[in-house]
């Protein structure tokens, strides 16, 4: 047993690291030194973390940098009297690993983990910025489409009964099944609080408490946000990022890197593509809420709708691509599917497994959405909407259009239904607003 | 550590024991030696093991007895050629402990367990019979149908998202994925070789070889048992038995138990459930190559088909009411069905799910009875009916509605219109019989 991991004992006891601490711990690390380059006092460290639950600095010598992520044993939103285990570090990097292995180039790289601290340094990343910020800015992302499909393609086939032995599948299970604090947050935030009474729960008001009231009392919409509960509780289909929202994107004009993956556990795939499609639907209902004046991000929105259409199509094509080449899991064995009928016949079975997994997205779209409304984690895209009223219009639309997904997923049957359900919304006003 | 998990070391390393050392080591266990009673010289022990996997001892002294079960690290059915990891004997320990806890009675009861010599000492159930031999004499168990019901309402209810939270359930899956070696014979024995051209593959000559070959022909079939293998991977609802044949249950008049859970592993309830309703169907199905004079078993069939209809109602019935009574867990949270109108909801999503559940069942229940006739393991129901053409005869039916079963689940919408469709198969007769 390696005693630095015996909590209070040894340099990498856990304690929560100041910038002069950090300054001290890095200066310690000759890798990281070579790194940085400069010495260690002129480095600059600043703590810049905006997210919900860690702490992030950013440590820049004249020549060089690097991000530090150190988890904190409660959320940093709330404070500690919500804990949470620091062993999420631990799920992170080990996430974080994967990604790099299986989608090179589209996560940040490590540079360092101390699993006793909780801390894990990385690449960098300037100049990008939250994608989330851009989409309110009206910035369009010309690798988007392109690379996130590969990121969501790459990680979830490789990691899927399509690519792995049954053997392997459950033990890359097991190694995540300790995640479950991180879980249970989704479990609560997603799938349960939103639809209940619940003290953390916010909304606009007043313009959005009938519709509060009635997610509340919607028996229909408590069946089907239990079944995706259920389904996310019980179908360890691949290795998930398991928070991939556009706040978890860092872009550029040329370049993509998905963060933050210490929600990452074995789940169903349709939670990580609900999440990105879920997002983006709501940065484009989100957009009239920007406008200065009508009609002056139309373009923008048009190429949202094609990105969401981008990136279910390109996703699709790539995965079924990679299970035409690559398929060396214990799902669908080839020996069942040989000769020219049985490819033809698998191919036909291949387009309906991409047909579920598209009902899973739309449905974990719609949760993904209807929590940003009626939960306690809201999003800038309607947050920084500044006129309440106009933003409670712009959360109604894309509260319709979620009901809707998640009652009706089985008529959404392409990418195409859902962007059209979308466009059809965009003028359309709630009776708040008559 | 304990240096007895030391493979090589100390009293309890590994080794095949046979009687004599297992006379001295039993005679080394305080709470053995006061168990029997007697002096150890006189204890009779021998071995008795007629399953596939392990050695099994029966130890009787002149007051008692016990019986002991040893992992041997191969098939015991193939031999050396083909290894198989002594940890099953951990998880089978693992299994029965928790089944003991929430079926009490229905299990052997655990008097000792050695991990490292994979070994477990247990109650000897005499004058117990395995069922299956039972069955195959028309012999009625009245006692079944109340105590297998339980059995699978309670080992499933409980160890499923319904009763446990989101963290337990994610550690118990955990606890049992190293058992993944006893899965892929699974896998691969039921789910793939009956479908394809494989060496241990077996069925009745001449007779089946047609059968056979468009078992291996038939895409659609490939496509339904594909989804099915993909469903026992990636599903870990609860924890199951994992080989819940009537070969894994021993019976008297007045008494039940299961045996051998060494399967065990967090998985599809439909497969515990259509592991017994497949077994039932085959011994119906079977009943006539047993028949010295036409109709002599009749009512004995008709029994048959009442336990197959009881299993399923029983079972039914108590998961549905502890769901009502002991909804402790994390799925279908109660706080979202409230009043009323939330009770009533969420009983018609109750049925709904068992309704999903029985769909589950019947599809296992097939690649159960399939596996059984063109497969590696056969089972006497069918093996003891020494006419060759008769026996065929009989799989022929059972195989004819195995396949119907398969591919038209959603069809057999309750288990009447099962037993209904193994009833209008009992005279059916194949192509080579007339």
């Amino acid at each position: 047993m390696n005693l630095q991991s015996q909590p209070g004992s040894g340099p990498s006891a856990y304690r929560i690291l100041r910038e002069a601490d950090l300054r001290d711990y890095l200066a310690s690390l000759p890798a990281i030194v070579a790194q940085l380059g400069g010495a260690p006092a002129d480095w600059s460290i600043s703590e810049v973390g905006d997210g919900n639950l860690n702490l992030v600095f950013i440590v820049k010598s004249g020549s060089g940098g690097l991000a530090v992520k150190q988890a904190l044993p409660y959320v940093r939103l709330v404070g500690e009297s919500w804990p949470l285990p620091l062993s999420r570090a631990h799920y992170e990097h080990m996430a974080l690993v994967h990604q790099a292995r299986l989608a090179p180039m589209l996560v940040p790289a490590v540079l360092h983990h101390d699993a006793p601290l909780a801390l894990t340094a990385m690449e960098l990343l300037e100049p990008h910025i939250i994608m989330r910020k851009g989409l309110i800015e009206a910035t369009r992302y010309p690798r988007f489409v392109e690379d996130i499909s590969t990121f969501l393609a790459q990680t979830l086939f490789f990691t899927s009964d399509l690519a792995l032995s049954a053997a392997e599948k459950k033990q890359g299970i097991a190694d995540f099944a300790g995640n479950h604090a991180l879980c249970k947050i989704t479990e609560d935030l997603i799938f349960t609080d939103p639809y209940r009474i619940a003290e953390q729960n916010r909304w606009t008001a007043p313009y959005l408490d009938a519709a509060a009231a009635a997610f509340r009392e919607d028996l229909d919409l408590h069946v089907a946000i239990s079944r995706l509960k259920l389904k996310f509780m019980v179908s360890p289909q691949a290795l998930l990022h398991g928070d991939l929202h556009t706040g978890s994107i860092m872009v550029t004009d040329s370049e993509t890197r998905v963060i933050d993956p210490e929600f990452a556990f074995y789940g169903p795939m349709g939670f990580d593509i609900g999440a990105v499609i879920g997002n983006l639907l709501m940065a484009y209902l989100a957009s009239a809420g920007h406008e200065r004046t009508e009609g002056e991000r139309a373009s923008f929105e048009v190429w949202l709708l094609e990105t969401i259409e981008g990136v279910w199509g390109e996703f699709a094509r790539k995965f079924l691509a990679l299970w035409r080449s690559e398929a060396n899991g214990d799902g669908y064995p080839p020996s069942l599917f040989t000769g020219e009928a049985g490819a033809a016949r698998l191919e036909v079975e291949r387009q309906a497994y991409m047909a579920r997994l598209f009902q899973d997205g739309v449905g974990f779209a719609a949760a993904k959405t209807i929590r940003r409304i009626l939960g306690l984690a809201h999003n800038i895209d309607f947050e920084w909407i500044a006129d309440e009223k106009q933003r409670a219009i712009c959360e109604a639309r894309a509260l319709k259009l979620a009901r809707n997904m998640m009652l009706e997923a089985p008529s959404y049957t392409t990418i195409g239904a859902v962007t059209y359900a979308a466009r059809e919304l965009r003028h359309w006003q709630p009776d708040f607003a008559r």
